[in-house]
């Protein structure tokens, strides 16, 4: 597994600044890294990087002085992460249908994937090239996995959805629940069938115990990219753009519209029927209760432009303040009402 | 599948306007819906239906014109799920136990129910007619589920629960979990057993990796007819009553007492040991913190009337006009004392 | 299963006040208890307690008079713990794997320990003495789970995680799911692998569906003895110390440094990178965004000392008042304004 300093440095495309026969055996963080490893660092955290046990540092190309041999790449960040896949790539499984898996006979697995044990494919459903199916995944009738993509155990996938290429499913995740939706009538809830699906676009990642409902007719859709935390929920009918990201114990009612690049914090929500814009950012525990324009930063709840929300916040934490000004105005006006009569 | 108009008129109970022999091959939304399929469509978007491409539409019973082929009803909606359920009925399984299902030898499976590929049920539990029990869902001992029942793939039900008749467990969701109950000594946490159980009486559905906990000792109760989301966590022995809605991430603290037709809205949450009245409504994010009486209608945190909540949001969103208000008083009131003088 | 009075007033170290030879059949609550079983009561129950049907009540020691054969000792709820592992123990189950696990071949399994049927232990893990992986539970590859551990139905344990002694998993809880690190180039996120690991040390209880990611590098770390409820989120590379509460909902963002015996309230939160001390309190939905010091007691959002918290909460709700004040004045000054002139 070792790997001389110069060459991953031409791996990278970074400049090298130290000795290229220098055999590094892993990569990790600066506090872990023993006189064998690689890290990164970037500011504030160069000096610690410098006087960290590691042979070598990946750091950004501007800086110019450096106590410790390294390599100056322009994101630092990036570089260390495809070390990571180096040095510790994910597992591979030998491809085919484990026989303690639960594998419709009219089920289409691509013989490069792997369906491990306890695993369940059922009738109709597809598995694409090179994708992993792990212990105790449920993959529903008629479903499709594309390639490449990873079930990771006790993920499940309902009938008829969709997932494209390289998309992951965390432990737990839950694809294709049904949507929340009931008709009322004199008090009792009536279940409306949910009968569309879900489609996860390409490279789109799903965090631990999250939850995509199935649309009640038509697609929930992800675009492609987006990547949602553990424990998010979004409801049936919502419709989310490119590369947004869902920070955990999100949740978003249905019917939502979402555009790309937008972030949500974690433990925010939306109220059903939004439109939300591209490359929005809604703070931690925002609560969103209308339509928002492209662009916004909002945080509180009712969510507002993050900088009315400062101020609200400001302005409150003046109140006791503002009591006492009140108060003292009070007795000197009387003062003065006295003084005049 | 294809039904003749005229036909789902009846089945309905609806007024027909229109050719009774157009033929009707599936039931969608109004943007889905092609040539061939029926939709719905109430105020305010009865004008994109009467434009869009489906074949008929189902109206509310007092709309006058409409510029297609229609059914009035009297809630179209309700019409409209039963036309799902018509059109995409739920999936029906080959009654009886898969070979590769792990039932024990005492358990109890009624001839017509479906314990399908990789499911557990355990010893004493009992299955009742026509429920179906998905691949990897776990039914734990003594258990009772009853007649019609939904348990899909990574559902739970712990020793001892009962599920009333058509109950529906989406997957991931757990029943019986351990309550949260600990007693601390000299700062350790030791755990008191949680023995009771939980009952769901009939037709209580609970959403995608929801959590109901066992009681300390006695039951953790949910009402006929309610309906939990994703991701809602409901503690020991709390006790629900009929027709709730408690909608995703919302969380409600232990030996809580809520009574019929309680809202809660998303990510709100309860504090433990309260009393909650019946037909109350909590809006999103909401928290309480003390008894609510019935018939309430509460937000924001501490929770408390909606009507209060609104005047105090208001009042916090003119802080910045007080202060500079404030300000310029004492401005002139200065002005006046040296005047006075 | 019967026990006299006597013997369970020796067992628990208490005082005995009524007949020793009382048959005993079973422990529970005040509401439930039968003229067979024993309960506790502490202020403000103890007339209910005398009230109700029980045989015997458990009272605090400083209690003089109770109308009931009592046992008095100095912490009734520990003592009624006690009482519920012995009338309702938890399950046993004979030691072996399971024929219809999945258990590779290389993994080591302690003789005394369960592997039930649907189980999977993967490749290099190690499972402890007396421990009990039930069905559809999942240990990873290399893996290693201490004695005496509970892995609950569709718990999960990932790759290379190690657990503790003692260590109770509900289920669907997930040890070690990815972290949730990307690097974004252009508008893109790229993956950050993460190859740490989670470290549940001894007493470790975790709730359903909660989840624990793995750290990037390195390992997310839960000390001794700390509790986590059901649906709550710890990030990668968090440091948690010991005897912790971290209640049901609860999100903590990556690389968080905990002290000791903190204890987070129900939908509370905390941003990425803080340090948060020894002996903290936080109350339900707060939102913490900056270091904590040791002994705290926070709420709100953005958190602050709860007594602050209260002012200032104290005097949003008098901010009707106050606008009617500062509009008197105006008034008032006005007219001396006038009267001045």
């Amino acid at each position: 597994m070792g790997k001389q300093l110069g060459e991953i440095a031409e791996l990278l495309g970074g400049l090298l600044d130290g000795p290229a026969d220098l055999v590094i055996n892993g990569a990790t963080n600066i506090e872990a890294a023993s006189a064998s490893e690689i890290t990164f660092a970037v500011p504030p955290h160069l000096e610690k990087a410098e006087a960290c046990a590691a042979a070598a540092v990946i750091i950004p190309e501007n800086v110019k002085q450096f106590a410790k041999p390294c390599i100056r790449v322009r994101d630092p960040r990036l570089a260390f992460a495809r070390l990571l896949n180096l040095f510790a790539p994910s597992a591979s499984y030998a491809p085919g249908v484990d026989a303690r898996a639960f594998v419709a006979a009219d089920a289409t697995v691509h013989p490069t994937a792997a369906v491990l044990a306890g695993a369940c494919v059922e009738s109709g459903a597809v598995i694409g090239e090179g994708t992993v199916v792990y212990p105790q995944a449920y993959v529903g009738p008629r479903a499709v996995v594309g390639s490449h993509c990873r079930l990771y155990p006790q993920s499940v996938v309902r009938e008829d959805c969709v997932l494209g290429d390289r998309v992951t499913l965390q432990p737990g995740a839950v694809i294709g629940g049904d949507g929340f939706g009931y008709v009322t009538v004199e008090g009792r809830h009536y279940k409306v069938p949910q009968v569309g699906n879900v489609i996860l676009h390409d490279d789109v990642e799903v965090g631990c115990n999250a939850c995509i409902d199935r649309a009640t007719t038509g697609s929930t859709i992800i675009g492609r990219g987006t990547k949602i935390d553990n424990l998010v929920h979004l409801a049936h009918n919502d419709v989310v753009g490119e590369n947004c990201f869902f920070v955990a114990l999100t949740g978003i009612s249905g019917s939502v519209t979402i555009g790309d690049n937008v972030t949500f914090a974690g433990q925010s929500g939306a109220a059903g029927h939004l439109t939300i814009g591209d490359n929005c950012v809604f703070a931690a525990k925002a609560g969103i209760i209308s339509d928002v324009p492209a662009g916004s930063f909002y945080a509180g709840f009712p969510a507002k432009p993050h900088k009315e929300w400062l101020k609200a916040e400001a302005h409150v934490n003046k109140l006791a303040d503002m009591a006492k000004r009140l108060k003292t105005l009070e007795a000197r006006l009387a003062k003065v009402e006295r003084d005049q009569e």
